[in-house]
């Protein structure tokens, strides 16, 4: 690619976004979008509609910039919780290491580069190659090699030392999260899979029997877990009508008579609150016969709560039969967190599933090359010219070509990668996960694989992706392929990161999703209301391995081609100011997994390192200057060291509490007056919220449940 | 090597062993003999001089084997300990499948290699070379070789199936031991390690509170770890001179008086029982110095003691501080099996460490290869020719020929390998282990990967050793280099098993060294006193990977040269009675691990048994089938998983004792009278013996330690 390829897409991209920010200043104010851009705020009821004159609304403004940046963190941490303090971290961490890097990059690095003569590049400044601002470009043998050489440890020093003080600041926070927080259900409860029920005997027993007996003084209560997944679809179905029904019953339109034929436009006129209020009667009997017969089906697994969170860390820590596949203990999750589907399967059955899970993702990850290298074929124009000879006169146009060349490749691929996260999650449910939470942490770390994968490696190794790939079983040809490959791209990933990059962030902003859902439903259903309406939670599983590979780009092109480090610092800064404002605004989070998505960020921070090295000694071997390619060596090996000490220092901290805060706690707690009240709510905490015996009024509006099942009796 | 060559080492080793063996049988009823034949049993006191006529010590008789052969496994299991009978369960499991293997190999295998023509070795039965035999002659692509495929899926199959029981009849084994053993100081106790010591405080005093404060109810006593190993040198000095005084004050010899120049020939005559005893004074009063200076240097860690086994769980399993490098919890190994000099170290100290051990431990491993490649030169007579042309005519004679191929390599090989084990063992002591059992378990493992890749992987790439190494960095050519070079070394792992195999065992029972010291000493020093006499305890490190790789060799051979097993069958057989014999009169454990070798040699299975797959599949892709290579590529994959079903099936009951028997134990012990007694004896059973307190009385001859230092007043 040539500059002026690159400028092109600089200035649409830079349009684009300048579009986007104008309009989300203006349409922000609009009282109608308020269920758009401040979703949370309505749901915490803290902003109403007005206020603002219509001039005002009118204009482009920023202060909603101003706001998000001038949030303390504290605030920010007890508003937005400590998951997404921690997804805010790793733009702060980005900037510092970029902001070093391409200081670095850019007064050092950058005119070195410029001052060779490898590429013998003589055009002038605007069709100059951007190679000719990479690595490639110095002279082989060339001692100002060495300064690469030394930027590359200095670098990777920095890096290092501020994962570190990262990752003790998290930790710290994490901890003093913990010792914040009041008495919650899941800090007292583990999951226990695996009980070993004899022919004849009742699971509920059983786990009765077997606590009393082994934690006698710390049990409090248990809750099987039953097979409820039929049950679970006639609930949400009657939900969904008792939500209508309450909705017409409010409204006095004109719509509560309608006909009964298709599409409600033929057969004979009924009132619809009667016809709703007898549909709702049959679900409701329906589901009281059907959570009759789903208490029998019991599966071997139950949540069990103890009285203090130690009695709990000692039930979840130590194994608890001679037969290590029973009584397998697990942490519970928050109650509204459990994902319940998965439960009614047998350890071999769920250890097959995972495996399943793993061989799709696998497959899947290696079978997305196939439009992954289609999309790489229109950034090499010629192999387009020589496949479609007809297409030549078109393709010669320069803004055709600049087009095709710096936007539409990573358009398309960035269709393809927008289905991934959805299967990921799929996947990863299918694995056997307890929680929603423990699913998004699975699926963010496939989507961050999948993407390293087939952003980096298949757009590195492509122009003949399949026969290149075979460098994978020769582990000894690595670093000299990548370091032929990798400068390659430069130009390739800076287009990426400003076609993709900025523009994914602009349109985080704007939600046009959400906003053109919002006018369809004002406009054909009316305004809605505001009472069932839920705010939406981000999904980290697609933004943090997005985010990520950014950092993997910077970190791996620090030294190859630092030219790509301002369009990541411009990336990460407007990252930083509008995912602020959109966690503080937008998102709510509906389960909380207390910061434990860092541990994949410096994990993939550390990969990203070692890519680097092992593509710089490769470099180095084809510079024609060994010595330096063998002095890098002990580089990569001082980083695994690094790693392993933090695994060992910081790692246990994201698993588990230690006893000093769980003692500490539960001391606590023995001072706090609303105890009891806490063990009568902890004993229900963990029913099957589709076992919850349903009793749906009818005209009154009024809606109440009553406790008809209960877990203890059956 | 031809047949007539395997023959002659067969009948040379068979010689040999019936020598060792008609030897033993004499000598073992020899009075003087005892403490080498049946060293267990003085130490017990279980067996006295006299009893037999001087006629019938002088006959060889088979009783030993037949005892040996008759004792139950109960009766084995009470008498040696868990740790010898999963010794001897390897034996057991070995003869199963070789039973199995040689069956199937023989009868099966064997007929087809012979009936192949693909060597076109026409020469007579006597001069046939051993390849014939093996399956490098079946004809490419013959049908039959399908057999070959279906012999590696059923024996795989059986082999796992084997494991699989052998894995809970261990494991069920271990928990029973625990179940009817009487409470143990281990058991109670943990190692604190990284206590986070203030300057100014008392690390006693620090983990007094911490225990106090976060386990108050099962808290007992604690014992510092203090930095000794000066002063262990001047203990051990006091302690060997008191036994040789006690050893004067006794005899009425007249050796009493010597003189105190050199060598006891020159100067003036001293009284030795004067001498020692003033020496011994000097040395006391020199312990009492240094322990009190010692008292001072206290090391952050510390054993601490709890009330219940339950309790001691507890601490270990829970992280106890928010900082995961301090308060490091590990299981508490026997106070005699206590390994005191690794103790004043820091995390990071003992990280490095381990570190270093390791790198050693591969450095050693691979500059082994020297020997090895010059011993490899040996059975390869005509690179020997070409090197040293003197020694044609010699090398030409056919005995020094059978001689040269069929044993030297094997004695050279041999002597250079004893050496390892004792440097594994400085290895892992190194490492930062705390007790000699872990140091035997970790150079065990050491020992064994070294024999594996020592004897196996460098004897079978080597004809150009260094060149066919690369074949580490090129994974894909594995099993096809492997194909080449496994079956053309069957000769030689053969005449292995025959010679190192066969004797080793036979001197094991004969032993030698033991029995020319016990001679020297008789003649020499006279005979010596029981009371102070060592039985020696068996060296698991050295034998167990003797045997393993017997095990690796078998599996790997078994589709390829089946002639292998009958020879390793032999092995096995004679290693049942012997050692079995052996761990009943010579060998007495000091410490034990509760059966915690199992894992590895169950590991070591695994990986035999991956290997042969991968062997196999080269051998297809060569015999051209490469549909049969394609369809064994299952068998690993399903071998692994089979592993990995093991390792959470059985291996969580090797690391520690679940829930149900702690709390069993513990409530068994409440009405056990002697609880308070144990109690005491628990706060004092970790204490630094070369801290306790020393006190030799004089002529009497009587010696008693006296309480002076007590921990808890430091």
């Amino acid at each position: 690619m040539i500059l002026a390829a690159l400028l092109t897409s600089v200035g649409i991209n830079l349009g684009l976004c300048f579009i986007f920010f104008t309009l989300y200043s203006i349409l922000r104010k609009q009282p109608c979008n308020l269920s758009v851009y401040a979703p949370r705020l309505v749901f915490e009821r803290k902003r109403q509609e007005g206020g603002q004159s219509n001039l005002e609304r009118l204009l482009a403004t920023t202060d909603w910039a101003r706001e998000a940046w001038e949030t303390t963190e504290e605030e920010f941490l007890s508003t937005a919780g400590l998951d997404a303090f921690v997804f805010m971290r790793i733009f702060v961490f980005s900037l510092k290491i970029f902001t070093f890097g391409g200081i670095v990059g850019l007064l050092i690095l950058l005119p070195i580069n410029c001052m060779g003569s490898q590429l013998r590049d003589e055009s002038d400044f605007q069709n100059k190659s951007l190679d000719s601002f990479s690595i490639s470009n110095v002279n082989n043998g060339s001692n100002r090699l060495w300064i690469h050489f030394c930027a590359a440890y200095v670098f990777t020093g920095v890096v290092c030392i501020l994962l570190y003080y990262e990752y003790e600041y998290i930790s710290s926070k994490r901890i003093a999260c913990f010792y914040s927080s009041k008495p919650e259900p899941h800090h007292f409860s583990i999951l226990v899979r695996g009980i070993p029920v004899p022919v004849g005997s009742n699971c509920s027993d059983i786990v009765e029997h077997f606590f009393q007996e082994y934690h006698p003084s710390t049990y409090h209560s248990h809750a099987v877990v039953r097979r409820s997944s039929k049950l679970q679809i006639l609930v949400t179905d009657a939900e969904r009508l008792y939500k209508r029904l309450t909705q017409l019953n409010k409204d006095n339109t004109p719509q509560r008579q309608r006909r009964d034929g298709c599409l409600g436009l033929f057969g004979h006129k009924v009132d619809m609150l009667d016809h709703y209020e007898k549909t709702l009667g049959d679900i409701a009997d329906n589901v009281r016969i059907e959570q009759c017969s789903v208490a029998g089906k019991e599966v071997p697994a139950a949540f069990v709560s103890f009285k203090s969170r130690f009695g709990a860390a000692i039930a979840l820590n130590i194994q608890g039969s001679v037969n290590p596949t029973h009584w397998i203990t697990e942490q519970a999750p928050e109650p509204q967190d459990v994902y319940w589907p998965f439960f009614s399967v047998t350890f071999i059955r769920r250890w097959i599933s995972k495996l399943v899970a793993y061989v799709a993702c696998n497959v899947l990850t290696i079978l997305f090359l196939i439009p992954v290298a289609l999309v790489q074929g229109l950034s090499h124009l010629e192999q387009l010219e020589t496949m479609f000879p007809a297409l030549k006169c078109i393709l010669r146009t320069a803004i055709v070509t600049q087009v095709i060349t710096g936007y539409l490749p990573i358009l398309i691929l960035q269709m393809f990668l927008s289905f991934v996260p959805p299967i990921m999650i799929m996947l990863s449910s299918l694995q056997g996960c307890i929680s929603w939470s423990q699913i998004q942490k699975s699926a963010c770390t496939k989507v961050l694989w999948f993407t390293i994968w087939n952003i980096f490696f298949t757009n590195v190794l492509s122009g003949s992706v399949f026969y290149r790939l075979t460098v994978f079983l020769e582990p000894k040809e690595f670093p000299r392929v990548l370091a032929e490959a990798v400068p390659a791209q430069a130009s390739f990933f800076i287009a990426y990161v400003v076609t993709f990059g900025w523009t994914n962030i602009a349109s985080e902003l704007f939600q046009l999703i959400p906003l053109l859902y919002n006018y369809i439903n004002i406009i054909f259903v009316g305004d809605s209301d505001t009472d069932d309406f839920e705010a939406p939670s981000i999904p980290y599983h697609r933004e943090i391995p997005r985010i990520l590979f950014f950092d993997l780009l910077g970190v791996t092109y620090f030294v190859l081609a630092p030219l790509i480090l301002p369009f990541l610092l411009v990336y990460f800064c407007l990252g930083y100011i509008i995912y602020r404002n959109q966690l503080l605004n937008v998102y709510v989070a509906k389960y909380h997994t207390g910061g434990e998505f860092w541990p994949t960020v410096h994990n993939c921070t550390i990969f990203s390192l070692i890519l680097m090295h092992i593509i710089v000694i490769g470099i180095f071997g084809q510079k024609k200057l060994p010595l330096a390619s063998a002095l890098i060596l002990p580089l990569p090996i001082l980083t695994l060291l690094f790693n392993e000490y933090c695994r060992k220092r910081f790692f246990p901290i994201f698993k588990a509490f230690p006893t000093e805060c769980l003692i500490k706690k539960d001391r606590e707690d023995q001072n706090e007056p609303n105890m009891s009240e806490f063990y009568d709510k902890l004993a229900i905490a963990y029913n099957d919220p589709a076992l919850m015996p349903i009793k749906y009024s009818g005209r009154g509006g009024n809606s109440h449940r009553l406790p008809l099942l209960n877990n203890s009796e059956v």
